[in-house]
Formats: structure tokens, C-alpha cells, sequence
């Protein structure tokens, strides 16, 4: 478009601690003029980072992905930032929505557009209790924003009927206060009471709370917007170590006639 | 156990190249006196790190944990490593399996374990093309050595049937030649043959490959041991962008009555 070709990086920052931020995502933000996303999502960005920041609202993905892409049009350089993998349940799909969208996207045809994963939620608490995810497991947002409240109960019933690992994203806002506790209604017609649940707000940040409990114990679980909340399947099991830690892991056999 | 108290910490080096390595792990690398792994991984260990390298054949993985479980017994530190996410099919759950094996758990009650997570390559190869992976999602691996292949059918028959992203791990192997055809084939009962699936290979190292192709057309594809595989949901969406660059992702939006 001009001499000056612009650049949009969608980067994942990771879970919170600087020290799984991986030093690709480290470079991309130390290149950018600009660095657009969620204002709590920069506020993680270190501070030695140079660049025009540009927080906005959380709800805002689309009108904030336009302007990230315009700024780079412009010739700028954009770090896009979202916690934990942009290509989960964040930013990279957003900015694709605009390439793919033709009654603007010819306005950043030159734009060189790319993502750089990083660790998302649902690894970050797995590692700190083990490795429940160490079989087959579905990912699955609870929110109904995006889409119908049917489609998700679909999913969670296909999943647990199908013996998935679940790792619930999104799993309680204040206008969806229900959603939790009807999912986990729905995973219990498949899954034994005792079945293994973890919910993990804020890992590798401060206040970081991880809790393993029953399944027929979650909806007692604190459960806010920051949790992921995984399920385990029939074959996880939870081990209490010596020294009083909760070990929660998901073999990799798993048996015929099940 | 000693006054000398081991630790073992299990790292992923992520997909493969250094940058998407997070410094968690690569402290964790550095601090260990002894690394254990299947060979190919712990080469990709930086020639700078020390501590005694223990390579073994990829198929002991059982024999690897409890060796590396004796070594921090003894008051060494060390470093498990996999790939990709040590908690994604990988070496975390075959830790916690010796930690839960009551005939040989009480030599290890002393060994303090931590996992560290990593970029695992479904999301490294979904942030090549753009973001698949960005609305609900599977990960299921074709490989039958650990699980009947009567259990693998019916995961991807779920997955396809609740119309979910699917990450295939482990598609081929010499001893399976025809699973992932077969795979293929239960997803297109359920599928458009349009839907974009995307082969990623040695994503982030030499001889990177990544196609995108149609559903139908999927069996064509060089499909290797290290090869994972993405298949679309029905909103998956490929864009051909002006630079020649094919952009693949799923929109956060799901529609109503679909």
C-alpha cells in the first residue's frame, strides 16, 4: 500500500507469569510501535516495553480488531494481546473475522497478519495438578454470547458421553450465573459423582487459587469469569502425595470394554 | 529421604524451535543435574545446558519415569522432557502413573514434582494458518497402543457429530497405515467435503511443512509420525488473501439452528 509496509502480530502472553511468556511473543512486543487489546491484558505487558498502547474494552473484540489492522495499514507495527493462546477463545479469530469480512478487508490487503501461540488456561492449570489432560480432552467456552446455550449443552453431553477430559472456558459471568451448574448436571448423567474437578482462577498470577473437588461437589466450587474448570473422565484419578499434595492425572491406557 | 531432597520437574520444549521455548523451562533445563527424554527431544535441548543427558528409545516411557524418579531420589535434580506440552499425550501422565503405583510409589515420597507446560503442536500448527482452534475444540489421538481403536471411532464420531474443531495427535505410524483414512471417512458423515483440514509437520523446525486442503481430499495428504492434523468444524472458514497467504479459522460466533 505505501513504502512502508505495516505488520499485525496477534500474540498469547500466556497465563500471567512473565516466565511463561515465550521469548518469541517477547520479541514481537519489543518490535511494536503499537500494542492493542484488553486494558488487564496490557497491563500484564511489561513495563520496559516501548509502544503506544491502546487498552480498550473487553467486548470490543471487532471494532479493536479494525483498529489494529488500520493502524497497521498505516504502516505501523501492531502487537495484538491476549492472555494466555490468541488462537483460543481470543484475539486471532477476531482478526480473521476482518480479513474474511469484504466490505472492509480490502483496506489491509498489505498488511502481513500472523500468530504466535502461547500457553493457554487450560495447560497451565493441568500442570499445576499433574496431567489431566493427558488423554483426549474437548475444549469447550460455557458462554452463550456467542452462541446458542442448545449448541453448548450439545457439546458438553457429545463430550462426556464420549468419555473427553472437558476443560470448561468462561465458565460463570454475573448474566450467566446457571450455566455452570447445568453443565456440570449434564456431565453427571455420564460421569461417577466422584469424578474429579478442577477449577483454577488466576494460575501464575497473584491470589492464584487451584481447588480439586468431586463432581458432585462443583457447584459449590468458586467459580468466576478468570476460571477454567477441567473434568476429568472416567479413568482420571487424584493421588495424595506424602508431603500432602493433590496429584490429578489422566493415564495414557485406557481400557478395553469401557 | 536424604538430607538431600531430589526434584524432578517435567518441561516441554514446545513445538521446536527455541523461541517458543517459555523461560520457565529453560531455567528449569538449566538448573537440573540430570535430563532424561527420548533422544530426538532432549537434542533439541540448547547445547549450553548441562547435566548428564539420559536418552532413551521413545517407546519406554514407563522405564524413563521411574529411572528419572530413582535419579531425584537420590538427590539429583532433574529434568523430564518432552515435546510440545509435557501434559498434551506426553511424559506428565506417565510420571503420575509411577507416583500412583502403590508396589513402587514409597521410594519416590520424598521427590517433590512439578510440571511445566508448553505450546503443544496443534496450537503451533493452528497459529501457522491463523485459528482454527478458535471457537470449541477436540484433541484426540489416532493412535491405538494405548486405547482400542473401538474407543478412538467413537471420540471422532462425537466430535464430528457435535460439530466440534478436531486435533488429531499420533494420525500415522508405520503399524497403522489406514486409521487415518478411516478417520476421514467417520468425519465426512458428519462433515461437508469441503471442510478445511490442515496437515502441520515438524511445525518451528527444519522442513516445516503446513497444507490446507478439503475434507475430501484429505487421504492425499503426507500424513507422518509427526504430523498433527486439524479438521474443521462447519463455520471453519479459508481465505485467500492477496499476498498468496491462505488464512484458515473459526469464527467465536456459532449461528443459531445449525
Amino acid at each position: 500500500m505505501t513504502e512502508h509496509d505495516g505488520r499485525l502480530t496477534v500474540v498469547g502472553l500466556g497465563p500471567g507469569d512473565a516466565a511463561t511468556c515465550t521469548p518469541a511473543v517477547l520479541d514481537a512486543l519489543g518490535a511494536a510501535t503499537d500494542l492493542v487489546g484488553y486494558g488487564p491484558y496490557l497491563d500484564q505487558v511489561p513495563a520496559s516495553v516501548g509502544g503506544t498502547r491502546h487498552p480498550s474494552d473487553n467486548r470490543e473484540e471487532a471494532a479493536r480488531a479494525r483498529a489494529a489492522l488500520d493502524l497497521a495499514a498505516e504502516g505501523r507495527q501492531v502487537a495484538v494481546v491476549s492472555s494466555g493462546d490468541p488462537g483460543v477463545f481470543a484475539m486471532a479469530s477476531a482478526i480473521c473475522e476482518q480479513l474474511d469480512d469484504p466490505a472492509v478487508r480490502d483496506r489491509w490487503a498489505d498488511v502481513d497478519v500472523d500468530v504466535l501461540p502461547g500457553v493457554t488456561a487450560a495447560q497451565a492449570a493441568a500442570a499445576r495438578v499433574g496431567a489431566p489432560l493427558g488423554h483426549d480432552f474437548c475444549v469447550v467456552s460455557l458462554s452463550d454470547n456467542l452462541k446458542p446455550w442448545a449448541v453448548v449443552e450439545q457439546r458438553v453431553v457429545a463430550a462426556a458421553a464420549a468419555d473427553f477430559v472437558i476443560a470448561l472456558y468462561n465458565p460463570w459471568s454475573r448474566r450467566r450465573p446457571w450455566q455452570f451448574g447445568r453443565a456440570m448436571e449434564l456431565v453427571g448423567e455420564h460421569r461417577a459423582p466422584t469424578t474429579p474437578v478442577i477449577a483454577a482462577t488466576d494460575v501464575g498470577r497473584p491470589g492464584e487459587s487451584v481447588d480439586v473437588v468431586e463432581l458432585k461437589d462443583a457447584t459449590a466450587l468458586d467459580v468466576g469469569m478468570r476460571t477454567v474448570v477441567l473434568v476429568g473422565s472416567s479413568t482420571t484419578r487424584v493421588v495424595e502425595r506424602a508431603d500432602g499434595r493433590t496429584v490429578v492425572y489422566t493415564p495414557r491406557h485406557y481400557p478395553a470394554g469401557t
